[in-house]
């Protein structure tokens, strides 16, 4: 394996941990805990899970020695720091037994149920510390739920004598390691499930979980590249910019990355959804801040779009539920027509208001919203370019305006769509030493005896030293809610909270940045170099925290 | 002005100077110098700057001491630096003399000829050192070319009581500097022009520039993300990244950020026309190993792709040529045909050849070669995405040999263009002190009588210390070329050489990239830390300098 120079250096790194995990650990226990709501039914759901208290590490004066050999899972999307959990917990295994193994299920939780691993050794690890992606072991979106996987799993396991799974994932793959947990501790497997909270979308988070590992990292990256861009735009003065980023559910990752830059927009899709915009307002908005600033002899500007905005907008997401209804109920005859029938048929079955919002829609967005569809028959948001829909309607709009007098100035509209660049960045200082203490900590909790159990490391805005490590129930963060018309046990998913501090910080200065020019450029993450630079929380984070 | 911690951090950083220029300075003189090319028709056109020495900077006994007071101008495309040779130049004039001032023409070459400028002081300049973007005075394109332009920029000259103007630009800027410096000299206007070697692209460059200040810092930059998204590509492994890169006529920043990420396939423009190649062949090649990787499981890859690369194309050359002077000579008549009409229209005139490549074209590329047109005509070029037309026929190919039975995978393209992303980021170390040195020079060439120059500093793989500064007759760069059907001096653009040592490294390699997953990830340009990972020179340079 070839090196850059960076990753030779950094493999160097050893990641800090708190305090309570550098030398003998030992737990101690709060009072029972509830779910978030809904306590009677996940009570029900997760009898052996259930009420469990939230822990945490102490020193102790005896370190534990425990036999137990682990496998490790990475779950869903990459986030930087994933192999730094991983190491973590082989470091973490080792030191209370150097006899314990670690295996690697391979591409995700598909791996458990098709009996794909490797054994994760000190040597192969070692050119994984301190590096982004998912690459040792490969990720995967396959969803443990059912009975047979559970089983299957089972096999290797045995096979294996893992005394503990650890699944690395998101809100979705915590439930489903505590759907598992309970399945094992009810059929008395002994076999213990631990997660880990990662998503660089910043949503899996709540007040045991400050933040989701990643989210540093790829908001830093972003943001870094952001700036660059608002200093070109600032320097050549004379393109707007629209940046879409990626986050499919949440806005946390461009409010982190307007805190950072300051550009001149950014939209928060949570308050689009409860002020009940419609894709019109939006566009006026902008075209607005786009005359505003031309008429200060500024035709450019920088504006950041959440990946996920079109689904917020009420109109067009009641808009695209009574598509998917329609569509899905006529399937051959439909598609066999052709694209002006197929808009006919759309335009001639849809409720008056759903028909309003599709004829407002440029030509492209409605055919992609009218065609393509993903194999559940539902359309694919993810396939729409926001940044094109929304610049080219502001444009729109910016004509119309000029032809009325209302508008004097040029608009010249670049986009950018940024996601790949930051979920494989290598891990920042925080995210290195973070996810490496969430891994020993997931060790701890092994050793502990515990089960259903997330890793969990607090106070994370004071020096590492002061961390503190432990243990979260997951049932503690769950609650019910409607998925595909079934209610489920779900841990509910963190959105930007528009009376939460970032937030309103952001508001508080958006009008300010919309009409003067308040770039600020983070530039690249620094691993070395002054702690004011390298140990930066994201802003999030110390908002929240302060 | 509001900053980030490393924008406040970095302000800190003292560039490092060559010995040279550390103390007093001297100018020590070489021999006379000629054109590389058509000497008798550039010692005509420059016939009071040509055939200068070349000079070179030595540390002196007594400091020289000069009242000057300097112009200085940003000209084309930002590039990283910018504003370290604004700083070199500033703290070197103050040197020769405190009372000397700095101005800033405002917006680039259009700022002397229209008389907009701001007086660049310690104070203004103290929020810049370091710093990426040119938003101190900003650029602009306007070629300075004709008498009138020099006169009336004269005017300012005068006013401010200037001594000379330096204009920091790439090979067409530094060219015009130079008719600029011929023509006040041939009025014994007793006004000095410097020129300055800035380009990302990386093609001013020659026996006398060993690199154009920005390529540093934007490869390293485009190099960053590349290798996260190769990180993820490879942790995901269902991915094929289609990466396009900025730089129209060159492919020295493609073929530096393959050296130092290793993606699967990387084209070099150059290569291309040298063979001969066709879309199709291209496509093909591509194609084969998508299908090679595919056989093996790998159904992921990342392909860098020039953005020049279409009109490298010998067969699209022919026909984007064949079609300016079709549709030149025939407007508006045209312009009012439909769609089917125009395809129609052009199918009918083009000659044999460049039909048959009109007809190989997706309809999408087709529509944007017969359709847009640049205010003088011409097809513009820069609006195909290159990286989509490619991704998309590799895709059909495909299609068409897996009915053939010879390929069996899933192909999912995703694509992304980086250009902005690099052109404004923060200089590295390298290009800080390159571009401090830069200006440095620049200054003390004035200080020394000197006009028609550029300044250069080598030996720029050896250490700081030992880099050797001094300037450059812009006339012995120069050849003549037909520009726009008119034979004009200029200096040679520098093209990837295809029997450089650069090309040579990749080439040997390549195969290996291409078959097996070889991906090098350089992370973020690093301040601070060990020299092997800050002061790290590109591939490009080190390889040519060996």
């Amino acid at each position: 394996m070839e090196k850059s120079a960076l990753q030779k250096e950094r493999a160097a790194y050893k990641p800090k941990l708190p305090k309570a995990l550098q030398g003998a650990v030992k737990v101690v226990e709060g009072a029972p805990t509830q779910s978030v709501d809904n306590q009677e039914e996940i009570k029900k759901l997760f009898p052996n899970t259930y009420g469990m208290p939230l822990v945490e590490f102490v020193t102790a004066e005896n370190a534990l020695q425990k036999e137990m050999n682990v496998g490790v899972i990475l779950s869903g999307g990459q986030a930087p720091g994933g192999h730094n959990v991983i190491s973590g917990l082989f470091d973490e295994i080792k030191k209370l037994n150097p006899n314990n193994r670690l295996y690697g299920f391979l591409m995700g939780p598909s791996g458990l149920v098709d009996h794909k691993y490797i054994e994760i050794t000190e040597e192969l690890i070692a050119d994984y510390r301190n590096t982004g992606g998912f690459d040792l072991i490969g990720s995967g979106r396959t969803k443990l739920e059912k009975v047979e996987q559970f089983e299957k799993g089972l096999e290797v396991i045995r096979e294996l004598n893992i005394k503990a799974v650890v699944i690395i994932g998101g809100d979705d793959s915590n439930t489903n390691a505590c759907v598992l947990a309970e399945y094992y501790a009810a059929k008395n497997y002994g076999v213990q499930v631990i997660g880990c909270p990662k998503t660089i979308d910043g949503d899996l988070k709540n007040e045991q979980i400050e933040t989701s590992f990643g989210f540093d990292t790829a908001t830093k990256t972003y943001s870094e590249v952001i700036g660059n861009i608002e200093r070109d735009c600032n320097s050549a003065r004379k393109y707007w910019h629209f940046i879409k980023l990626m986050g499919r559910s949440a806005s946390h990752i461009a409010l982190e990355c307007a805190l950072q830059t300051q550009p001149n927009i950014c939209l928060i899709s949570e308050e689009i959804e409860a002020k009940d915009l419609t894709l019109n307002d939006i566009v006026e908005q902008i075209a607005s801040t786009v005359a505003y600033r031309a008429s200060q002899g500024n035709n450019f500007g920088v504006v950041l779009i959440p990946e996920g905005l079109i689904e917020f907008i009420p109109a067009i997401g009641r808009l695209i539920q009574e598509l998917n209804d329609l569509l899905a109920a006529h399937g051959q005859d439909y598609k066999d027509l052709d694209k002006d029938a197929q808009r006919e048929y759309i335009l001639s079955h849809l409720s008056e208001a759903n028909k309003a919002t599709f004829e407002t829609l440029p030509e492209g967005v409605a055919r992609q919203l009218s065609l393509d569809r993903d194999p559940h028959g539902n359309v694919q948001v993810s396939l729409i370019e926001t940044e094109k829909l929304i610049s080219e309607m502001v444009g729109a709009k910016l004509d119309q305006w000029a032809k009325e007098g209302k508008y004097n100035g040029k608009f010249s509209a670049l986009h950018h769509f940024f996601g790949y660049e930051g979920r494989c960045a290598a891990p920042s200082n925080f995210d290195a030493d973070y996810c490496y203490a969430l891994g020993a900590s997931a060790a701890q909790l092994i050793a502990n005896g515990k089960t259903g159990y997330m890793a969990i490391v607090k106070n994370t805005t004071a020096g590492t030293e002061e961390w503190k490590a432990g243990g979260v129930p997951i049932t503690m963060m769950m609650n019910m809610e409607k998925r595909n018309g079934e209610m489920k046990p779900v841990i509910r998913k963190a959105l930007v909270d528009l009376n939460g501090k970032p937030f309103k910080a952001f508001a508080a200065q958006r009008d300010q940045w919309a009409k003067e020019t308040c770039y600020v450029y983070p530039g690249p993450i620094q691993y070395w170099g002054p702690a004011s630079v390298c140990d930066l929380p994201t802003k999030t984070l110390a908002l929240e925290q302060e």
